[in-house]
C-alpha cells in the first residue's frame, strides 16, 4: 500500500496540495447505514480552519466540504465516501524564493532530494494544511465510534514553549484559541504576541484523550494499538515525541507502583494510558504529543541554495507561529481512526467486543 | 493485513509462543543475490540471547536459529526466508497460578478480554520471547543495508531507573551487561542487585542510532518515516514514549534554534533526528524509547480474578527485573526493518536513492 | 486495504456512484517527473465514453476529467493524484420501480443483503460507469509503461454473441463502434439492431495484449503476474471467464505441443500468453475474456421484491444491450494497471528490470 | 505486502522450496476459540499427497504437519499459527543438467531473469510441492467455515486432456485417483498409462464448488469475490483459465437466458455460478479450471541454455505427468481461503452475516 492511505480496514486515502485546486481525502470501510451529512463534518473542520485567531495563520478558507459519494438519502451506503474541500485563498506568488533554497527545519530539502522535483507552493504536500481532510475523515469515524461504543475524543494543550499550562477543566478548551484546559489564557496571548513580534515560533505540547474505550482493541505483534497511535501521532506534522499513559516519566517508576492495580469496580491508576500489551483494557486511551517550533519563519536563517550554496532564508507569507495551537483537533481525529480502524479489525477476527468482566469503572485522572 | 505482518514490502511474519515448540518468523521480500548464512542472524540473536548475566531472565535458551528456506548455495534467492528457533528451556508449571489471574500491568487483562481465552505459560504471544524473531530478521536487513549504503546501527541505555547515564563513548557499549556507553557501570550493578532483593522491577530508557542513511526514504502523507519509526518502537514489549531528535525537548525551543543549519558542508546541528517532513535527510536518525519496569514481579499486587473478584498477586518464575536491559539489540533492529522496508519502497517509486547534493556532511552528535 | 483500492504500489482507489455528484479516482505512487496533463487521460475516456453510437447506452456525458493533485508544472511529482469526473446526465427518475425488486442477474440483490440498504440510480455504485476512472488510471499507466519499456497496450472483440469475429488485422479495430479487428462490420450492426428490437442483450469476448512487456514482472507464490490480470479482468462488470494465452485450449494440448519452445532468437509460440511461472517472460501477454450479457432488459423478468414476494421486472431507462461493446479500452487499462503496479514491485524487490539474455524475438501470432 | 501472503485478513504465509529442508506457512487471523489439531489439517494434506497411484509422480512424501503455534490446549487463540512440513525424499542429483538450460513451458526461465538466479533442485520454490502448505491452511478455513455457516467444499475432474468426463456423482470422487466423479475410471487409467509411455503429459479440466455460503461475501468495487476467486486459481500451477458460472458460454447466451430468476423459493438457475455484482448471492459457487499439460517431460524439446545457446532438453526425475489429477483439494482450498477471508472482511464492515430474505433454496446443478 502506497503511503497516503491511513489504516488497514477503515482506509482514508488523502490528496491534494496547500495551493491546488482542491484537497480531500476518499473514505473506504466505511459501515453502511449511518447518517451523514456534510454538517457532521463540518463541525471538525471548523476547529481546525486558519484564521480564527491573530495567533494562527492569516489564510481565509472557509474549508467547505462536499461529499461526493458513498451517502444516499442521508445514510452512508458501505461504498467510498468521497470529501472534496476546494482550496480558495492561495497566494503562490509568496512562495517564489524559497523555490530555490532549503528552510532550516523543514521538508523541503527532503522532499526535493527523494523526488528530484517538489512544488513549492505553501510547502506542496508538506503543509499542515493535509491535515484538514484528515479532520474531516476523523469525523466519520467519531460519529460511528460514539454511536456504537460511546467512545469520545477531546484533546487540550498541556505546553505553550516555555510554559506549562495546569489541567484546571475540560470545559475551558473551547472557549479559548489555544484548547487550553484553563479559564484564563492571557500569559498564552502575551506569549504569542511577543512570539510574533520576535518573528521567531514556538512548539508545544498536547494532551489527546478516547474515554468509552472498547476492551480489546489492538492486533499484536506490530499491530498493536498503541503502535498505530504513535504512527498516526509521529506522522503528524512537527511531531518529535510520542507518550502513551505515563510515558517517558515511567522510566523512573517501579514496577510496584507502575503497574496499574484491578479492583472489582475497576483500574486503580491509569499509567498504563488504556493499553497493556498493545490491546486496550477499557481505560481511558492516553496521549502526550511534543511539536515542535515551526520552520517557516521571517528571522533569517543559514542555509544552502539547490545548487549546494550558502545562503540566507527568510520566510514571508503566511504561518501559524506555533502549529501546535491548531493541533488538538487533529489529534482528536488521529486517536479516533486508529480506534475505528483497531474496531473493525477486532470485529473482523474475534466477532462483536466482549464486556469486560468485571465491568471497568472510570480510571481516575493521569 | 493481520497483525504480525511487519513492513510493506520487506515483511516479517513473526510466529509463536514463549513455551510452545518453537518461535520464528518468515521474512518476504528480501532482495536476491546476497550471502547469508545462519551465523549472520545467530550474532544479533546471542546480543539479545536470555540468561548472560545476572540481570536478567535465567532461563537458558540458546536461541539457535535455522535457515529453513530463500537461501540457496550461500545466497539469498529472493524468495521467502523462514527461521526457526525452537524453544528448549520452558517450564510451564510455573505459570498455573497466573492462569486465573491478572497481573496489574501485564497484557494478560488485555489478550483475556480480546480473545476469551489465552495461553498463560511464559506471557504467551504477549512474552518479550517473541522479540527474537525480529531480532533475526533485523540481522538481514541490517546486512543488506550495510552492503548497499554502508547503513549501520547501535543502541544503547541513557537511564536505568532513576539513574540517568552519561554518554562516554560507543566504544563500551558492548562490554557491559547494560548496554552502557561508559567504562564503569557499578553503580548499575548495585543498583540492579538492590532491585532484585527488594522484589521490584525498574524502567529504562534506550538510544537508538542509524548512521549512513540514504536521503529520501519515508512515504509521507502517513508512512513518514518517523512515523513507522514511532509504530515499530511504542510496539515493543514495555516502551511508553518515543522521540525522534530533540522530541520533547524541542517543546521548549524556539524556531531560530530548532531548526538545523544547512551549510555547503552539511547539517549543522540534528535537532532534527534525521527525518524532516517525514523523509530522511542523510543526517543521523536517533530515536529514544521509554521502557516501563516489568509487571512479572515477585511483591505482591492488588488485582482481580478471571470471575472480577479481588485477589492478589505474587509473579513467580524467571523473569527480567528490567526488560530495557536486553532491549539495546532490538531497537537496532527494529530500525533496520523500518529502513530496509523504506529503503525497498522508495526505490519502486523513485528508482536508486539519490545523491545528496550537496553530500551531506556528519552530523555533530546530538 | 478495503476493496475499492487496487494495486500495491501503483494504487488506485475509485470513488462514486453512477447518478451520485462526481465519479473520480485517487492515484497514489505514480513515480515523479512524468509530464502528464488532462489530455493525456481524456484521449482513453472518449475512447470508454456512452454516447457514441447507436449500439451503446444514450447517456451522454462527456467525462471531462480534472486533475486535482499531484502534477505541478505539467509533471507529476510523486504525491497522489486525484482525477475527477462530475457526473451530467443523470436521470434518476427512471430507477423508481427497480428500488423494490431485483433484476434476475443484475447486483441489485447481492448489494442489498450485503449492505442492507443500496443505491438503486442507475445501478448506484455496481453500475459499469465506475470503470471511468479505472480507464483514467489505466491511462496513467500506459504513459509510464510506454516510457519507460515501449510497452503497447491494445484490445479487441473476437465474439459478438454467437457470432465469432475473425482476426484480419489491428488498425480495423479504432474505426468501428465494435473494436472489432475487421473491415466489415455489417453483421455485426444487424445483429446489434436485431437484439435491440427483441428487447434483449447479449454477450462478448475480448481479447487485450501487451507487448514490450519486460521480462521478470510477478510475485510468487501468490502474487503471480497471471493471477492478478486475472483478478482485476474477472473483477470488471460481467466478465464470467479469464483465459491466458492458449487458456481452455490448453486442456487438450499435450506437452509437447503446449511448452513454448525456446530458440536463440526467441520463443517458437506463445501458448503461454506472456507469463510462466506466474512471472513475464517478455512475450507478448494474451488474456481472452468472456464477457455475459446485460441484465437490465426490458424483456420482462421473474422475478422477487424486497419483501421476497413474487414480482415480474422490466428495465427501462438507458443501457448498454451489449456491455462488451466498451470492454476493450477498459480491459487495456485494467492490463496495464497491473503491469505497472509489478513493475514497481519488482523494482523494489530486484532493482532495474534485467535485460533477457538472449533478447527475445518477438513472439509470433497466437 | 509481498507476494507470499494470500489474504487480506485471513493470511496465509507460504514458505519453502521443494527439496529445502521444510515448507510451511504461517496463518495469521484466525478467529480465537476453534477447536483444532494437526489431524483436521492432516486429511486434506493426504488428498493432495504425491505417490498414492501410479499416475503421480512417485516421491514420497508424507507430508506429516506440525503445529508450532497458536493453539493452545487444543483450541486456536488468535494468534498465528504455524504449520511445518519437512521435506524428506529429496533426491536433488536429478537436477544438475537442468540448472544449465530452460524447460519449454516452465517457469525456470522466468525464475531465472527475475532473480538472477534460482534453485533449479525440483523445480525450486515454483514446485507444485508449495501447493501442500496452501492446502493445510485451507483445511483451518474450511472447518471455521463448516462450523460457523454450514459451508461446505468440493471439487472433481470434468475433462482429462480430449476426454470429457461426464457428471454422474460426487460420490464416486474419493473412490478412484483421478477424482472423477464417474464409477467406471478404466478409460483415464488407460489414458494415462499410454501417456506415459509416449514420454508426453496432458491438461485436464477442474470443477469446483462450495455449498451453504453466506449471502453477501465480496468487496467491489475491485476485491469482488469472483476477482479473488480468479486470482486464487490463475495463481494455482498451471492454471490457464478461470470461469465463474455458465463462464466462456456466457458470450453466446441472451439476457433473457442468462439472467437467473428469482422465486420465494430461491433462484431458479445458477449460470451466475452464486456471484452478481461480485457478491456472494447464496447460490453455489461454482468455479472451473484448465490445466495446461506438465512441462517436464522426457521427451526432447527444443530449448536454450542459461547462455542463449541452442539445446534440446530432456526432463528426467519423478514429476506428474498430469499435474490436474491432484488439483482436485488444491482448488477446494483456495476457495476454502478465499471465503474464509471475506468472510472476516464482511463481518468488519457490515458485521454478522445479514440471512438471506427470502431464504435462497438451493440452485438447481449447473
Amino acid at each position: 500500500m502506497s503511503g497516503n492511505t491511513l489504516g488497514t480496514l477503515f482506509c482514508v486515502t488523502n490528496f491534494g496540495e496547500s495551493h491546488g485546486p482542491a484537497i480531500g481525502c476518499v473514505i473506504d470501510g466505511c459501515p453502511p447505514g449511518m447518517e451523514l451529512s456534510e454538517a457532521d463534518i463540518q463541525q471538525d473542520l471548523d476547529r481546525r480552519r486558519p484564521g480564527t485567531s491573530r495567533h494562527v495563520t492569516q489564510r481565509n478558507e472557509p474549508d467547505a466540504v462536499e461529499i461526493l459519494s458513498g451517502v444516499y438519502q442521508g445514510k452512508t451506503t458501505g461504498t467510498p465516501i468521497a470529501l472534496l474541500i476546494r482550496n480558495q485563498d492561495q497566494r503562490s506568488k509568496d512562495y517564489g524564493d524559497i523555490a530555490q533554497s532549503f528552510r532550516p527545519g523543514h521538508a523541503d530539502y527532503a522532499y526535493w532530494h527523494k523526488y528530484g522535483l517538489r512544488d513549492p507552493r505553501g510547502g506542496g504536500r508538506s503543509s499542515a494544511r493535509l491535515t484538514a481532510p484528515t479532520v474531516a475523515a476523523g469525523a466519520v469515524a467519531k460519529k460511528w465510534l460514539a454511536e456504537k461504543y460511546g467512545t469520545a475524543f477531546r484533546a487540550c494543550m498541556t505546553q505553550l514553549g516555555e510554559l506549562a499550562i495546569p489541567f484546571e477543566s475540560w470545559e475551558h478548551v473551547p472557549r479559548n484559541p489555544f484548547f487550553a484546559p484553563v479559564a484564563d489564557v492571557q500569559a498564552y496571548e502575551d506569549y504569542m504576541d511577543g512570539l510574533r513580534k520576535s518573528g521567531d515560533s514556538c512548539g508545544a505540547r498536547i494532551r489527546v484523550q478516547a474515554t468509552g474505550v472498547p476492551v480489546g482493541l489492538g492486533e499484536p505483534l506490530y499491530d498493536k494499538l498503541d503502535a498505530d497511535i504513535a504512527y498516526v501521532m509521529m506522522g503528524l506534522n512537527a511531531v518529535k515525541g510520542v507518550e502513551i499513559g505515563a510515558g517517558f516519566a515511567s522510566v523512573a517508576q517501579r514496577g510496584t507502583v507502575h503497574g496499574d492495580s484491578l479492583t472489582p469496580q475497576g483500574f486503580a491508576s491509569n499509567n498504563a494510558g488504556g493499553v497493556l500489551g498493545g490491546i486496550s483494557t477499557g481505560q481511558d486511551i492516553e496521549v502526550q504529543l511534543a511539536i515542535k517550533p515551526t520552520s517557516s519563519i521571517i528571522s533569517p536563517r543559514e542555509s544552502i541554495d539547490i545548487h549546494g550554496q550558502s545562503t540566507e532564508v527568510i520566510t514571508k507569507g503566511r504561518h501559524d507561529p506555533c502549529v501546535g495551537i491548531r493541533a488538538a483537533p487533529i489529534a482528536e481525529a488521529l486517536l479516533a481512526l486508529v480506534l475505528m480502524d483497531h474496531a473493525l479489525r477486532h470485529r473482523a477476527q474475534c466477532g462483536d467486543v466482549r464486556q469486560a468482566v468485571p465491568p471497568i469503572a472510570s480510571a481516575r485522572e493521569v
